[in-house]
C-alpha cells in the first residue's frame, strides 16, 4: 500500500469481495479489467442475468440468499449450454439504506457459491442507486470448440427430458405473495417451506452439463415456465413436441397442491423460476444420458417426444386433450 | 417462426436489439448464451460498468446518449488496457414509465456505437425495475497473450502522460447541477455546451489502445478524477509521481473557467467522468509513443514524472507546492 487514502467504495471491495477474487486474472480486483485465457481448443460461453429487489427477490430476503440466487441463475444457463464455469463479473447497485452488514453477508454468500461451483469472481462494479438493490452478473464458461448446446437442434423423435421437479418455485412464490394460498392448498409447514425454499434458492444443474453436452441435441434452462421455455426451444429448432402432463415430475409438495387445486397445474407449467433443464435427447442416446445423469446424481424424467410440426408444444392431459394456458411464459413487460 | 406467441420482452429484443447483434456468436439473441472464440494467442480482457439514472445520467438525457455513454465507459477501460474490443453483453432494467420510443432510441444509439467501435452486441437481459433505468454492460476485448497493460508496472523516471483534456466533464456536470455556475464562470454558450457535452458523451480513446499496449508500462482510464485515479495507478505500481498542474491539458472552455475561478482547478483534477487515459511511458519510448498517438489522432501531453517514493502523487502548483484536495476521487458511497 502506497498510502493513497481509500474511498468507501474501494474499502468495501477490498474488505468483502477481494477474498473471493481467487482467479489470478481478477488481479485482486485492483485493476480496471480482468484478464483470462480460455482453455486451448475451447469456446467461451457468455451469459448475463439481472436480479432486482422487488422483482426477483423480496426486500426482506437474506443477503447471502440474494447473492446465491444472482449467481445461480447464471450458472443454470451455463449448465444448460453444456459449459463448465470459468468465472463471473458482478455489478452491484446499492441504495443508501443498505448497511455494511448486508454487503458483508452478500459477499459471503457469493463467495461460498463461487467456491462450490468453481466459478470465481473476476471483477465488478459497485455503484449507488436511487432505486432498489440491483445485481447483474455476467458468467463465463467454456466448452470444447463448437460443442455449445443450443436451443436449436432438436429433432422429431427426440425424447423431451427435464431435470428435478417442475413448478415448486412458482408455487413457493405464490405462497409468499398470497397469504391464503397455504390454507387453500392445505399444505403442512414442511411442504410450504420446501416450495418457498425453491423460489428463494435455485439449485442449478451444473453437475449435468457434460451429459447434456455429450447427449442432448438442444437444451435450455427452465426459468420462465416449462411451457413457454419449451416453446422457445421448439421455435428455435423448427419443431413441436407432445408432452404428457402426467409425466411432468412434481415434488411431493407440488403434487399435494395440484391434488387440492387441479387448476394450479397451470402455474406449475408456466410459472417459472424452476432453474431445471429441459432438453431433447435422441432415443439412441437416452440410456447413456440416463446413466450419466445418475452418475451426476441429477434426477431426469422423460415427459414426451419432439414432433415434426412447426408449432408450439402441446401439453396433453389425461384425456389426451391439449391444455390451454392463460400465458405460457413469464414476461417482465 | 414456429408460431410461439412472443412475450412483450421477446418482441422488444427482436425488434430493437437483434439488428445490432451482428456477431455470429450472438446467435441472433435467440439463445440463452453467446459463444465466442477469442483469437488464438490472445488473452481476453473483461470489464463491467453500470450506468444508472439519477446517478450517472440525468433522467431527461436522450436515450441514445445514455446508451452510448453506457457502452463508452466500458470501451474506455478496454482502451486503457491496450485491448481491442470483441463485443459486449447488456443488462437493461426499465421502470414501467419508460415507453417504447425510448427503447428504440436507446437501441439505435447502442447500435451506432457498436458499429463505430467494432464492438457488437453479444447478448443481454432485459427486466423490469421499481427504480430508475439501470444499465450494466460487460465488455470483452482481446490482447496478445500477456500484454494487457495494468495499473501496476510504472517505474520511477517514466513520463506521466494523459490524453485529451482533463476536467471538462466535471465542469459540465457542475453546469447542469448548479444554475449559477455559468454566470459565476462567465462562460459563453459555446463553452457551456462543450463542457456539458463532455459529461453527456465520453470520447473513449480506443484509437490509442495499440500505442498504449506497445509503449506504456502502466495505464488506466480517468473516470473518477485524475488525482485519485493516478493515485490508484501509483499505489498499484508502488511508486509516486510529481505532476506539474500547469501542464495538465485543459480545453479552452475549462481554461476559461479556471481563469474566472482558480479554485475550480480542484474540480478539474478530482471531478471525474473524463474517460481520458493516464499512463506511464519510459523516456526511451516517449518519441515512439508520441508518433503513434499522432497517427491515431489522439492528443497526448506529458504532465510529470513517476518518482520512487511509495506515496500518493503530488500535484505541484506554479509555486512548486503540492495542492491539497478536498477529496482526490469520486466515490459512490
Amino acid at each position: 500500500m502506497a498510502g493513497e487514502p481509500k474511498s468507501a467504495e474501494d474499502r468495501l471491495i477490498a474488505t468483502y469481495f477481494r477474498p473471493y477474487a481467487t482467479h489470478p486474472g481478477a488481479l485482486r480486483l485492483t485493476d480496471d479489467a480482468a484478464v483470462l485465457a480460455p482453455p486451448p481448443g475451447h469456446d467461451l460461453v457468455l451469459t448475463v442475468d439481472a436480479v432486482i429487489g422487488g422483482i426477483h427477490f423480496f426486500p426482506e430476503d437474506a443477503a447471502d440468499m440474494v447473492a446465491k440466487k444472482a449467481l445461480r441463475v447464471n450458472l443454470s444457463d451455463l449448465a444448460a449450454k453444456g459449459a463448465k464455469p470459468l468465472g463471473f463479473l458482478l455489478t452491484l447497485a446499492l441504495p443508501k439504506s443498505v448497511a455494511e452488514p448486508w454487503v458483508e453477508l452478500f459477499a459471503r454468500g457469493l463467495g461460498t457459491d463461487a467456491e462450490l461451483y468453481e466459478c470465481p469472481l473476476l471483477g465488478g462494479d459497485t455503484t449507488g442507486t436511487g432505486g432498489p438493490i440491483a445485481i447483474s452478473i455476467t458468467a463465463l464458461g467454456s466448452v470444447p470448440t463448437n460443442t455449445m448446446v443450443r436451443r436449436s437442434g432438436a429433432q422429431a423423435g427426440d425424447a423431451v427430458m427435464v431435470t428435478g421437479t417442475i413448478g415448486d418455485a412458482a408455487l413457493g412464490l405464490e405462497l409468499r405473495d398470497a397469504v391464503t394460498a397455504a390454507k387453500r392448498w392445505r399444505l403442512d409447514n414442511k411442504h410450504q417451506y420446501q416450495l418457498m425454499r425453491r423460489y428463494l434458492l435455485p439449485q442449478p444443474r451444473n453437475a449435468l452439463a457434460e451429459a447434456i453436452r455429450l447427449h442432448a441435441t438442444a437444451a435450455m434452462d427452465v426459468s420462465d415456465g416449462l411451457a413457454g421455455d419449451l416453446g422457445k426451444l421448439c421455435d428455435a429448432s423448427g419443431v413441436s413436441a407432445d408432452i404428457e402432463v402426467a409425466r411432468v415430475p412434481l415434488s411431493e409438495a407440488a403434487a399435494s397442491v395440484v391434488k387440492s387445486e387441479p387448476a394450479a397445474m397451470d402455474k406449475v407449467l408456466t410459472g417459472g423460476d424452476d432453474y431445471e433443464i429441459v432438453c431433447a435427447v435422441p432415443p439412441e442416446r437416452l440410456s447413456e444420458f440416463r446413466i450419466a445423469a445418475e452418475a451426476a446424481r441429477v434426477p431426469v424424467a422423460e415427459i414426451g417426444r419432439v414432433t415434426a410440426a412447426k408449432a408450439p408444444p402441446r401439453f396433453l392431459g389425461r384425456d389426451g386433450k391439449p391444455m390451454q394456458f392463460k400465458q405460457t411464459s413469464f414476461s417482465h413487460f
